[in-house]
C-alpha cells in the first residue's frame, strides 16, 4: 500500500484568514489527490470558522496525544488538534498575545514533525508579527523561526511565481541597514541557494540575474559608493566561475520588464522592496514564499493575516494552494 | 488666424534613438492636428537617420539665424537646425563628448525658447548622461538642467501613465544618500507639486498616496529608524491640513496592487527605484517623465538612448508621443 506524501500546513494566526484558508484546502479534491495535508492548528477554531463561513469541516481530527501512534497511517486530509487556544476567546480580526502564542505553537510543532520525517514539508498560513512579539517570540517572521529551529548555517527567502521569481540578500531590516549587510559572500550564498532550488524546479541549469543596489545599478560609479563594483560584481564573477549562467548587476527598474522576465528564472534582489514590489504587482494572488537552505522544505502564503476580512470566507486561497504545490515540488523524493 | 500651440522637442543624443523618434513624430498626422512640434536638433543628423531607416524627412528646416524672424509663423511640424555637430562624424550607438555637447545645446536652446514664450512646452528625447559628463556638463539628467536653468525654487520628477503615476522625493542619488535627504518639508513640497499637476490633469481634487521608506512602512517601528513616524507622517498630516486627500505611509510592496492603483491618482515615492520599478513593470511603453515646479512645462520620454538599436528605425515612439500629449495637457492655456 502506498501513501501520498504527508504535508504539515500550519493554521496561522487563529484570528486571521488562516483558518478559513485551511478549511478550503481540506475541501480541495485536486490537493487530496496529490498529498495528505495535515493542518497543525486548533480544531475548535476550525469548527467556529466553519460555522461562521458555511465552509465544510469534516476531516478527521487527531489529538496531540494520539499523534505519535496515528501520523504514519494518515492517508487523507486531516487536522492535528494542538489545543493551543480557547476557541471561544478569539475575536475575528483581533490578534493578541494569546493568538500569537497559538500561532507559534503550530509552527513549532510542524517543524518538529518535519525534522522527525513525519511530514515531507511545511506550508505556513499567515501569522501576525505583532501578535508573535506580544507573545514574547521576537522573530521578524516565519523565515527566522525556521532558520533558528533548524540551525540553518545559511538560508534566504525566495518568492516564487510563474510570472516572476525573486530571492533576497536581505529582507526584514530597515532601509538604512541594508548596505552594511551586503557582502560578496552573502550574495554568492543567495545565488547558490537559488540556483539549487531552481535546478530542482526547472530540471535544468537556471538563468539567473542579479539586481544592483543603486539607481541604474550605479551607472558606472555615477550613483552610490561603488557597491556594484566592490561587492555585487565580485559575487557574480565567483558564481560564473562555478559554471552558473548569471547576468548583472542590472538596474532594478528595467530588470523586471517582460522581455527580461521571459529569459530569467530568478532575480537576486538586494533588499525587501526591490523584489517584493514587482512580485506583488505582477503575481499578487499566485506568489509563494519559500525559505531556501533549510534542512526541511518550507513554503508559505505571500500575504498577511488580512484581519479586516478574517472569518468571512472571502479570502482567496490561491496563494495557499500554490504554496502547497510548490512544497510538494521542492520536497525530497 | 489661429495657430496651433508650438512645442519644442529636443532631438536627444544624436547617436541614440532620439533622431528616429523625432522623424516618426514629425510624420504623425494626429500630432500635427494637435500642435506644431519643432525639433530642436541637427537637420544633417535627421537626414542621415532618414536615409538609414527609410523614414520620411520633409518638414521645413529653419536655421538658428532665421529663428527669431520665423518662429512666430510656424504652423506645421518643423525642424530648428542648431548645427551643433558634424553629422558625418557621428557613429550610430557611439555616444561621446561631441554628441553630449550637441544634446546639451538642443536642451539649452529649447529652454531659451520656452522662457521667451516662443513655445508652450519642451519635450525631451533621451540623452546619455555619460556623454553629457564627457562634454563637461555635470548634471545627473534633464531634470536638473531644467531646474538650474529656470532657477526653480522647488521641483520634482513625476512619471505619468494611465496605469500608474509616481512622484519622487529623491531621484538620482545613491541608495545610502536617500535617508538624509528625506525631510517633512521636502515630502510636503513633492505632495503639493504633485497635487497641483494632478488637478490640472484630472480637473478635480486628486487622491494621493505616500509610500513608506522601510519594508512594511516600518511596521509600527519594527523596521528602520522611525522615518515613517518622524518624517513621513508629519508631512502627510500637514498635507491633510491643507485639505488634500492623501493616504499613507503605505508599505511600498502592496501600494501598487491593482485595487489601490484604481483609487489613487498618484503615489509619492521616497526613492528612484521605489517608483521606477512599478512604473516600468506596468507601463513601460507609455510612461512619460515630467518635471514639476518649473516655470516652463517639460516632459520627456521614459527611456534611455537605447544605443544598441539606434538608427535602425525599430525604436518604439509610444513614449515620445505620450510625452508630447502630456506636455500639451500641462501647458498654460
Amino acid at each position: 500500500m502506498s501513501y501520498l506524501p504527508r504535508l504539515a500546513v500550519t493554521m496561522g494566526d487563529p484570528a486571521g484568514v488562516g483558518p478559513e484558508l485551511c478549511l478550503r484546502l481540506l475541501a480541495e479534491p485536486p490537493i487530496a489527490r496529490e498529498c495528505s495535508p495535515v493542518i497543525f492548528g486548533d480544531a475548535g477554531i476550525l469548527q467556529r470558522v466553519a460555522r461562521a463561513t458555511g465552509l465544510p469541516c469534516n476531516s478527521p481530527v487527531i489529538s496531540a496525544a494520539d499523534w505519535p501512534d496515528r501520523w504514519q497511517a494518515i492517508e487523507a486530509p486531516a487536522v492535528l488538534d494542538l489545543a493551543a487556544i480557547d476557541a471561544a476567546s478569539v475575536t475575528p480580526g483581533r490578534v493578541d498575545a494569546a493568538t500569537g502564542r497559538a500561532a507559534f505553537t503550530y509552527v513549532d510543532r510542524a517543524i518538529d514533525a518535519a525534522l522527525a520525517g513525519q511530514v515531507v514539508a511545511v506550508t505556513t498560513a499567515p501569522i501576525s508579527k505583532e501578535a508573535l512579539h506580544a507573545a514574547g517570540h521576537r522573530y521578524p517572521g516565519h523565515t527566522e523561526i525556521f532558520a533558528s529551529r533548524t540551525k540553518a548555517a545559511r538560508s534566504c527567502m525566495m518568492q516564487y511565481s510563474d510570472e516572476i521569481t525573486c530571492s533576497f540578500v536581505t529582507t526584514h531590516v530597515g532601509y538604512r541597514e541594508v548596505p552594511a549587510l551586503l557582502t560578496a559572500q552573502r550574495i554568492l550564498e543567495v545565488i547558490e541557494l537559488t540556483a539549487e532550488a531552481l535546478v530542482k524546479l526547472r530540471g535544468r541549469p537556471p538563468r539567473l540575474a542579479v539586481c544592483g543596489l543603486n539607481p541604474h545599478a550605479g551607472e558606472h560609479g555615477l550613483f552610490g559608493e561603488g557597491e556594484e563594483e566592490r561587492i555585487i560584481i565580485p559575487a557574480i564573477e565567483a558564481a560564473r566561475r562555478m559554471g552558473l549562467v548569471i547576468e548583472g548587476p542590472l538596474p532594478a527598474d528595467t530588470a523586471f520588464l517582460p522581455a527580461r522576465r521571459q529569459t530569467t528564472d530568478a532575480f537576486i534582489c538586494m533588499y525587501h522592496d526591490q523584489g517584493h514590489i514587482p512580485v506583488k504587482a505582477l503575481a499578487f494572488d499566485s506568489a509563494v514564499n519559500t525559505t531556501l537552505g533549510l534542512s526541511i522544505v518550507r513554503t508559505s502564503v505571500d500575504h498577511g493575516t488580512a484581519s479586516d476580512i478574517a472569518w468571512q470566507g472571502i479570502a482567496n486561497p490561491g496563494s495557499l494552494l500554490a504554496a502547497v504545490r510548490l512544497a510538494l515540488r521542492l520536497a525530497p523524493t
